[in-house]
């Protein structure tokens, strides 16, 4: 059976040697109730739940053919439900959400190691939550105050749950053309008409009520994604004094067979004249979705670290344990028929490789927790300003680099079993094929890295690169000289001559951008990464233990082994986009 | 429902243009019987039996849960013994098989070929007669007279299958620690008793009789590898008639459930005291059972081709058909609601790297068949050796890079869908799944690495590197000057500095070499998919039709945008081993 131990010490090492979680806390008023010792007592509960009460359900779901769907109704797993229960009990679910609304109020940096233990024993079970605390996060910027009151304390007692109803049969990335209508009623509510697909938890048996927030247009709303407004569409509607009234015209039509995340439903989402509300203003509904977006966008990156980490732990213990061939070294084990094969240096460059994304990845993550943290608690504007251009630069990188790269991880780790990482009873299969959503929801990859290299980079002149650059290399100036100072340096000269071009190059030529922009975010994520260590770098080397002595050794490689992909993805970018734009479009599906 | 129509121009292209496979032909004797027009007939036949008979099965097994196992016996999924019926009945089995047993004498050049279409179309279908035609090639090459009459004209037939046991629980990729024993009967004959796991075809239901290919251990035969003898165990004995006997004492325990091909039965094997025939010399099995494992890893490349050819086909429909937001450049469908999304760049991009894959990798296919058939028809025996290393250096280059880059292939043809691709109906998710395998089957690409840099490279101090690339620089001379020529010249003089690096290090650092293996496997991969465009170009450019034009820029494409990998790989090379190295076993392990 898979095997999972939450990574508490390195956890601890990121959040208080790294980060200096504690000197921050006290530095923002509204955290200054939080010190170290309550932050690892939370993590080292969230250890225990995620390992003893959902890991075995991971794989049960899995097997069992995960949700099950029957006359518009939906069947969670086998244990989904007591799990879920406990969760909420646990007070997990609002753990990062405002205190006002029954919440922990715990900050990003924090909540983010606790996710990231779940997406790696439960990555079905954590959807059910996920998008509860998504819809909430929504809500409470752009609803009213009544809106609030309504729906805010029941999704965080777990009774309730959210959703995010935005894609189409024929509308995914271009949500400027749904067809989804909104007609409005006389008491200001609206009648919800249309047909959404691809609703997680759109129907379960978790909670009594789902509180969908649809995207829709009401009559008359101007063209594409400016005339979008945003609803909520509860499944029982709400009576004045909070009970639950009657069922609204809102359900549930199939759900999908996927390759992976199979205890999630996946919902094809009926509106037939469901009555809805409006969140905020008309037709301004794209900005308050994108709420949770950005939200679920940095979740989607720690679903990645989640199951990066869980190969690895997999992996690396199946490597020990596995006796094939001798050492080229000369016999390592004589008492044995053969060695261990981490003797052999494959085996060893793949563990590597995916140790070096999990110990970066999850540096990255609680970075950009405190850039989020900064941007919530901070009374610094200018502090604030700068975190906002961060996390704006810095959630595509998490969202797609670290699902990329979690991907490959999770891929060499499963060949570290040879056969037995392709067959259901180590668990490898399944954390590839739960994973490989990760790339492709909530804007796939592609989508991701047109945002960065256009939105975040073009529009600005690259600017908010330069801020970030400007940072790691200030921090690198505190650095003493080593192979990893240089290499950063080196890093940031490469990625400011490559940001230059591309502004440039987008000037001239609009295909530019979206044919480069991929191998663009890739050579941003190593940036971020090479930061990472050279961060981590200076938290260990400091300390003489094995434990973070290793870790100068791990970011060496890094450096000697990864990061040689830039040079790769450089020579992409300066070859530009004429090759890839001037075949003919029939070319593509001619016979041949 | 997904499509697929046989690349029969490309095939057509790559066979007769690039290859010249009419002039080879003539001018060996023993294939002077065959022409174009045959060759295309049987390819023309194949791709009907691909599209009309098999493809639709492909996933309906996939969704039916696979190959059902019940008491012992396997029930292959519905239609798989119908199209079974067929595939006998055509004659396919045997399609490259000696015609003195019944087979069509056809070369490997062109079987490749028709291989690859039952790989796009169905994989867990080609596994059944793909282990009978390599147990065939392993008889022919090594078993006695009787037992050459005995078997082989059955399996051409398709009455009887064969499988090939290897593996035990503890031993896989280390065969030298099997424990598989036979034990000397008075009438020539062994009892073999062991367990095999991971067989595939181990039991089904399409023939009458399945004939197994056993590695086992004589009494006191040598520890490890030499002492490794191969036996014929036959499900059921055969009678001195050639009719069927008794039962033997072999039997499926169980099959596993996989990440994929359900549809092909993976068998647990008891061996228990049944009856073997020893194929050759005691002691010489591994040798035997090798001229079977590298028809096989030739095979696997082919899957890959398959799996990315379905791919690309599938993925550049739906980008065709797909409409979502405009083109940088303006509105290309003012009457449509949104472009088709082959106006992104990075759609293009995905659909281009697909592509370039499948006619790089289809070409190389085809040269390693013109050599093995070299090796088999030649008379002139210096053409004979030097074909034999040039098959020798690419058979892991086959098996791994091609499966390597296939399965990239694939992922980016996932990614064009969106959530789409990640669901049942589209087939991508299945053809991921079912491809995953081939980098893992066969012995792992890992493996392959470590066979390419070790025996194929520093044990003959990069005599067979040399030797092709003198090949193909010699080709180059031919070329006028372009920038795929120069990029040819470039990249050998890179392969050259590498290799003799290679060799270099290996000689002072036993480590170096498994350390560096994949890296340096993906040079040589990248070498050969550059040698294959250029000689792609040189037969296309003298040709005015779209069709052979837009192969010069699909060249000067891959040279830009794949190409651009050797770099990051030579980094990695150039780093060395220490860093993978220093780190001590428990590192690996230790709570984080």
């Amino acid at each position: 059976m898979p095997i999972y131990n939450a990574p508490l010490k390195d956890m601890d090492f990121i959040l208080n040697d790294v980060f200096k979680a504690d000197e921050f806390w006290q530095a923002n008023e509204n955290l200054a109730h939080l010190d170290v010792a309550t932050a690892n007592a939370i993590l080292e509960e969230m250890a225990k739940f995620s390992k003893n009460v959902i890991l075995d359900l991971n794989r049960s779901a899995d097997e069992s053919g995960g949700a099950q769907f029957n006359l518009g109704e939906v069947k969670t797993p086998e244990g989904f439900k007591d799990a879920f229960n406990q969760f909420a009990q646990g007070g997990w679910v609002g753990l990062g959400a405002p205190e006002e609304w029954g919440g922990q109020g715990m900050p990003k940096m924090l909540t983010v190691l606790a996710d990231e233990m779940i997406w790696s024993t439960n990555p079905s079970f954590m959807l059910y939550p996920l998008l509860t605390v998504g819809a909430g996060m929504a809500i409470n910027d752009r609803a009213s105050q009544e809106q609030k009151e309504t729906y805010l304390p029941k999704f965080y007692t777990g009774e309730w749950s959210g959703t995010m109803c935005l894609t189409e049969p024929h509308s995914g990335t271009d949500l400027g053309i749904i067809k989804t209508k909104a007609e409005p009623n006389d008491d200001g509510s609206y009648n919800i008409t249309g047909t959404k697909i691809f609703i997680t938890s759109g129907e379960h048996d978790l909670c009594e009520n789902i509180i969908h927030l649809v995207l829709a247009k009401t009559p008359n709303a101007p063209a594409g994604s400016r005339g979008i407004s945003l609803f909520i569409v509860p499944k029982f509607l709400v009576n004045a004094d909070g009970t639950l009234g009657e069922r609204n015209a809102v359900g549930a039509g199939s759900i999908e067979h996927k390759m992976g995340i199979k205890g999630s439903a996946t919902c094809v989402m009926n509106f037939d004249g469901a009555k809805g509300y409006m969140v905020g203003k008309e037709n301004e509904g794209l900005a308050g979705m994108f709420v949770m977006m950005n939200y679920e966008r940095l979740s989607m990156g720690i679903q990645g670290i989640g199951a990066s980490e869980y190969a690895y732990q997999n992996a690396a213990q199946y490597a020990t344990d596995r006796l094939q061939g001798r050492a080229a070294t000369g016999v390592q084990s004589p008492e044995k028929p053969a060695d261990s094969i981490l003797v052999h240096g494959d085996v060893r460059r793949m563990l590597l490789n995916v140790r070096a994304n999990n110990e970066a990845s999850r540096a990255f993550a609680v970075y950009v927790g405190q850039q989020l943290d900064i941007t919530k608690y901070s009374t610094d504007a200018e502090a604030v300003r700068k975190a906002n251009d961060r996390v704006a630069l810095l959630t595509p990188i998490a969202k797609a680099y670290l699902t990329d790269t979690a991907l490959q991880a999770t891929l060499e780790a499963q060949m570290c079993f040879g056969g037995h990482g392709y067959i259901r009873e180590w668990g490898m299969e399944q954390c590839i094929r739960d994973l490989r959503i990760a790339q492709i929801y909530e804007g796939t990859n592609g989508v991701q890295a047109i945002d960065l290299i256009g939105r975040k980079t073009i529009k600005c002149s690259g600017a908010f690169v330069a801020e970030y650059m400007a940072e790691i290399l200030e921090f690198s100036n505190t650095m003493p000289d080593s192979t990893l100072k240089q290499a950063v340096v080196n890093v940031c000269g490469k990625v400011e001559a490559l940001t230059q071009f591309v502004v440039e190059q987008s000037k001239s030529n609009p295909n530019f951008s979206n044919a480069v922009a991929v191998d663009y975010l890739h050579v941003v994520g190593l940036l971020s990464f090479v930061y990472m260590f050279a961060r981590i770098h200076e938290a260990a080397r400091v300390k003489a233990e094995p434990f973070y002595q290793h870790k100068l050794v791990l970011a060496d490689y890094y450096v000697a082994k990864v990061l040689p992909d830039l040079a790769a993805r450089a020579e992409r970018i300066y070859a530009g986009a004429d090759l890839i734009m001037q075949l003919p479009q029939d070319y593509f599906t001619a016979q041949a």
